[in-house]
């Protein structure tokens, strides 16, 4: 039984990468981490270091760069994309290209109430995500987001669950619910091909639409809003094949007061860090 | 020459509390990270280990909470200068407390329109603080910012700098300016025990007003910038002593694309990660 | 076409855990962070909110606490296996069971030239770890390491490269060569159902070999060196069925120290954060 | 009532430096991370943007690395002081200069049983560090280490303590003691200008001290535990006038197994994050 090189992939990670679009006084901006890497018979290259069918990752770094000036960079589907199929069709040995973009929000500043032409102040921590892999199957996006902490501090219960010789956890028909969503949705083969989504319109569409389902779905556990959410992604975007869902649980404990003689109705919390319950879903069409 | 104690203290660090304010079907919210620190004659826990007149870190956390049902936690200024005084008070080998609040902001998720009614967002990676001391000569307040993560496209320029026989960097009159802001501004006194001081509101305005300054001036270098933007808050606000501003210049350097046949007029950018530029400065009144 | 739930699982994450043995005066410690994921048929959670099938994730956090004290806490991948098994056949949607473990080492602080009894001082950022799968198929052991931060000085090349026209890199035939190396090795499935593995040793002589073959090999290209260190592990444990290895390519750039009047023969270097090239590979049997 | 400049400083922080010794076939290696720091006046460089008597800090990033071959990069005090000497006196507008540098170490990689020639493996978390400040008063010199992890198992107490409304916690004779030590000892005066302190030497003998202070010491309290870890440091050497230390209590909880039947004699514990006590104690000479 030999020993065989399986499955390998290289390339450059987190290139950090601003676009300045600035023909006219009021300046735009892009500020983005791209991330490639590159599929294809690289055997000589692990075998016998024979790196003749090698595009270095150097080589990488700078075209993500040029093509920042020479194809623009305005909507990040668009520049992956892009950048994807170029391995994929110039550099010989490449089978398939993986490129990531993570995106982050500026605001303009306010001066005199409006906003100002050149000075952005950072949005907050939420990115978005865009995945975009391109390979003799054709192109494959999935868009997303991370980061995007969410609280409800009613709405929520957790009640009725199974219990084992190891359950202590008495059931609450009022608790605090928090999460840092990571959500990807992959858009339909369909769609990709055709190449008529509007990415930036339907990611804040998307994004809405997960936040105002946060909200308003009373929850009996987190499982239930993950699907809610999800499910109302679908219906709104035909375009969208599935969605997968990771909510980290961050439980916020309310603290016994009454060693104090005060009660905490629901008032006063203690935000735990670790452990926290992970739980991921993805809603998809059958 | 003997050994002897030198300088100490004592707390518990980074308690993270949320309090919901709930009176109401439209709730509220804060969100802090809560530090205590004692300062007293605490000679004979290190001396001997005799613990009669330390209370413990753990007391202290239980206090944090409890204060936050029983003296309510509104303005963290108010809330850090109760805790402080709490523990000078009462605590009898304390002569001095120092509190530290950092508060991360929640925006209400918009649902049709309108902010939900116990539903949030994080507001992102800025964070507003407090640093409250309390001893036998008064309290002092230090509020402020950090990781407030600024960028201006174009208006800032680094040329006619000294040079020796290290230095290569060429002069510009056109470049990127970005920073991650750090500001903590020092209440008077006498505007301290007058305890008139609308700390949010105030906060808010500060915060205006770095912004505005960061936007408007025209930057012959950072230090200037600083200058301008701690001149403008002093002059808008008597309540304020002084003013500290911390600023890494977070570097953001053209890519060359020549090699590739293109012009970058400052378009395209690699954001640098380290080393980084440190610049700070103080301003205050003679 | 209508919406379904895919995939999906829960648990509880990072559960940080510390596990003394003190039978007699000379302590011996085990440090973990130990992470559980669970999937079954959970769809009544998902659609209309009925936890009745759901075991909590507190209960599963209480169970890696209970089984630490009453099976004990040894070498990681028993404590996995245990945890994981404990769960597939005693909760009755359970259809499979992930467990994580991430292992910190210790050393003994030295007192007069030997190991004290009952005070360690943290090996450093390197972290032993296991992913363990058991399901109706039998269970999956994947262990390793991360966080193994390795340089070379020279003996490592990259030249004969693919130049395309974005390609600007200089060959180099004496470079820098250090990762932060992840890996991880799947037993095979006979070795693990015949359970003799010693999981302890094992891990402990692919270490070895891993770092000795990063060592040894004049490396033509981060590839090739991979492929070495994962082909001399399979070469020595039959036991092992396959290695994955991913390395980021953490960039030393040699200085250009001319300006100065110096030359830089490969002594002072510039150690880059970011980006950074990533290479993985995959060594198996065919 | 005027607004005017207060205390203001700037330079490069967080130059990453790899120095590799290479005039034999046996490497060495130095590992280090740059910051400085310049003081005097520039005050035009803030009130009107007058650049002239700026020197950039990317001039002084060149001196770190030049300086690096020229002067070499040996016992890291000797590399700060000579930088912070240049910038003192070869910059005329400069009254005061800060280098600091934290120092991470490398161990040989094991090959058959020795250490080889020009491979490493980083040797952990732990990072030793040098403040130097040269100014119109001479050179200080405060050397110390970070995230030094410690823990013992036993030989620790907290109990006698002072008792409030407050207070919950019940009294330990048997606890975890666990830190994540920051220390930093200040060279006298005239020690540093006699120049004759062996700094790698010296650095390693404390750091051997503090280590067994914390292990055979049985501690009543972490007080009293850096209290005797500061005082024998200076005992045995006098060339140091005092020393800081500030530990972090890293609160190690038993966790309750009585409700599944267990006794818990302090074996397994929950190893919290936050929040944590913080002692904090200068021991110096009267």
């Amino acid at each position: 039984m030999g020993i065989v090189l399986g499955a390998n992939e290289y390339g450059k990670a987190e290139n950090r990468l601003v676009r300045i679009h600035r023909d006219t006084a009021r300046h735009e901006i892009r500020d983005v981490t791209v991330s490639t890497a590159l599929r294809g018979d690289f055997s000589a290259a692990h075998l016998v270091g024979d790196q003749s069918r090698v595009l270095p990752t150097d080589t990488q770094k700078n075209t993500c760069y040029a093509f920042a000036k020479s194809k623009g960079l305005g909507e990040i589907e668009d520049y992956a994309l892009t950048l994807a199929r170029h391995f994929l069709d110039t550099v010989e040995p490449v089978t398939g290209a993986r490129i990531e973009v993570a995106e982050f929000g500026w605001d303009r500043v306010e001066v005199g109430g409006s906003g100002h032409d050149h000075t952005w102040v950072r949005r907050g921590s939420e990115v978005r995500t865009t995945v975009v892999t391109v390979d003799g199957d054709g192109a494959r996006v999935q868009s997303g987001l991370r980061d995007l902490v969410l609280l409800k501090s009613t709405g929520s219960e957790f009640a009725g669950f199974l219990v084992d010789e190891y359950t202590t956890l008495a059931p609450t028909h009022d608790r605090i619910m928090s999460t840092s969503l990571v959500a990807g949705w992959r858009y339909g083969d369909a769609s990709v091909r055709g190449a008529g989504i509007a990415w930036d319109t339907t990611w804040a569409d998307v994004r809405r639409i997960l936040l105002e389902r946060f909200a308003t779905v009373h929850s009996l556990a987190l499982q239930q809003t993950l699907w809610e959410m999800g499910r109302a992604a679908l219906q709104a975007h035909p375009e969208i094949a599935e969605i997968s869902l990771s909510a980290p649980n961050r439980h916020h404990f309310p603290v016994d007061l009454e060693p104090f003689g005060l009660a905490n109705e629901n008032e006063v919390f203690y935000a735990a860090d670790r452990p926290y319950g992970l739980i991921e879903a993805t809603v998809t069409r059958d």
